[in-house]
């Protein structure tokens, strides 16, 4: 199978999206911090007066999700329309879930920008834990849907 | 417990390292991605060519760790004096695992530079491969070991 | 009042401004830099040889206005189609007054622009001139007006 | 009177601060955004909940010192060894002042570290707020004192 | 002759380019080095195995070409649509030229992002292999071709 | 002959210089821009105003040079002590030529930055000037000399 980012020497190539019509995209990715209890309860406690913790992963988790093409080489700049995050609590799990929405109109998606998003937000999460827990792990960063672009519609 | 990125009126700062003494520090990190078996035989069938999707990854990871500062909100800016990232393959999973080196002489440590490869190296990965398989997953990011500092060894 | 750059649970969103319509944006945004005479003077001096502090103020500024999506954590990534900034003397009181004009066609204002790239170019005229007069003072950073838009023209 | 900044030539220079010896500097730099009474209590009614606006604008600014050098066009890039940003309201006047503490054990001062903070702070401000005020007017922007580095103490 | 880059105080200014008419973009530059036999040959040894060193210099070169704006004070940012950048070897010279191309659609052409993809790969050869051959020399950095633009097409 | 910057593997690493000991280097690295008369008049006519051209060129240089760790992969992050740039003429040949001088106190040398500040101001060159000749050549970007460091002094 010929990877789309390959040319024919097989170097890495920014892919041609000049022919593609621009249609509105959203891609949603998620990812999961699993943490102590004593790590979960910081935030939590945090969280009732001025939630500093979630906060600032969310900020990061927008503003790495505009980085995407800075980071992954093969990747397109383009115009992000619109970024959002939910944190959700596992307060049996001591675990948070990050869903990030990501969204755009052009010729190309955004999958990689929403995993970006997740991604460094959770880096975010275990930057401000890390002197509580440093056995945090990071795991199930996944693309949940995408809609628009000629590749079609996707559902996990 | 307080939590160190956070000011007396609980809003987030970037921890004061002034007084701290630099000493060697080196932290390792990984983190796994998991795909298609049809996936998995790109990247290797690639890779007894030109071995372009690990090197884009590699690549792309040891620029990800000089970004750290920039994508981590309260991360210092610190020298790296050295990085590695090696490549592991899971023939029957269809996974490929990620080990990040990462190494300064400094003031603070290099945990976040470590996660921040391995997890912009495994993005890359997805990248490159989203066109073949979009349910990939990204799992088990997680701290290996550091040595250095004051807050003294780690191992997992 | 709702805040449009927090979500339902008031973190910080990027607005969706996906089903705006594109149109001409221009921004226009002013400052001002009080100084010393004598630093006031060591620009003019200079300035009547090769301009060297005013002309590496507005480089700054055009290159800043370019990193508003980066400094700003909720602003978007756009096009910007132009930017002039024009450098005011004030012998009287020794001010530099800077205006910078932003313009755009998207879905988003140039105000933010506009006032970043005000904002770094006279911070870059403090920086040229700190080891003369560290009591510079930077005031009345505003924006002057704007055009386009679904919100309409402002003009102060 | 010579500028630094500038060479032989009077064209813009990197002074060079080889020959300087490190040592520890400490910059405090303030500014004030003022605004309208209802953009200030959609601050404070914000703040009560989750302190949404504030604390985005104190990320901004921790994260605009750490790119002070990529945006200051002759500042060094150096060690940033810790970053606090204060946040102070003034009820009577609509206003608030913000205060940052730039530290770093090195050759260069960091004066232009933390009123970039401050500056990117208070813009960010305006950017959370701009959909209710768009006379908000940032003002006042200075150094406040200077510790360190061979010129000596500064307090204004 | 008036150049097109500053104002009519000759203080330089991005021009503006909003009435321009978006169209499909497209410019070929390239660019050569010259090296020791021995640094040639450790290229072309390394490349019948991997190919890092060339790898790593295209990768180098597309990213290279996604930070034109930030790098070159007049540039717009634009979408860049495609880039692919080609190695030809000389066995008898022992020099490697690189031709870039880079597209876009827009209402600026990409000549610059060409020139900085070419040169930036370039320097990432002379990186790689400066432990080898210090005498490395970049030459014949040029345009060879563009087409779309109110300006017309060029070939050299 | 094997390159220092792959790892066993024949993947590309980041040097490891933890071990080296730091002492003052510095690098000096030219390269040369040709052009039609009338380009190369209309920078001096320019420059008899006020340089616009050779001083954009020379911060877009400076400014470059603190870019290197984020443009060549392998780099290492440093901190550079001083920048100096000169532009020579050549009013025969219609050239200039630029040096960069750049300074630093650490372990690794600063070759790359040199070479990254005089190849960003040529591009700048090329930039403004573009309008008025596009086949204008960059070209002799090489390294003239470098000090300090254990593999000794280096001069062309």
């Amino acid at each position: 199978m010929k990877l789309t980012h390959l040319n024919e020497k097989n170097n890495p190539k920014m892919v041609d999206v000049g022919n593609k019509t621009p249609s509105t995209r959203v891609a949603n990715a998620s990812g999961i911090i699993a943490m102590s209890r004593e790590a979960y309860e910081a935030v939590l406690n945090q969280n009732n007066k001025k939630g500093a913790v979630i906060q600032t992963a969310i900020i990061a988790g927008i503003m790495g999700a505009k980085k995407t093409h800075e980071l992954i080489p093969m990747c397109h700049p383009l115009f992000i329309s619109g970024i959002d995050i939910e944190v959700m609590q596992n307060d049996e799990k001591y675990e948070f879930k990050l869903i990030a929405r990501v969204k755009t109109e052009g010729k190309t998606g955004v999958e990689m920008e929403a995993l970006c998003a997740v991604s460094t937000a959770l880096l975010t999460f275990y930057d401000m834990l890390k002197a509580i827990d440093k056995t945090m792990v990071i795991k199930d960063i996944q693309l949940e849907s995408k809609t628009g672009g000629k590749s079609g519609d996707f559902k996990r």
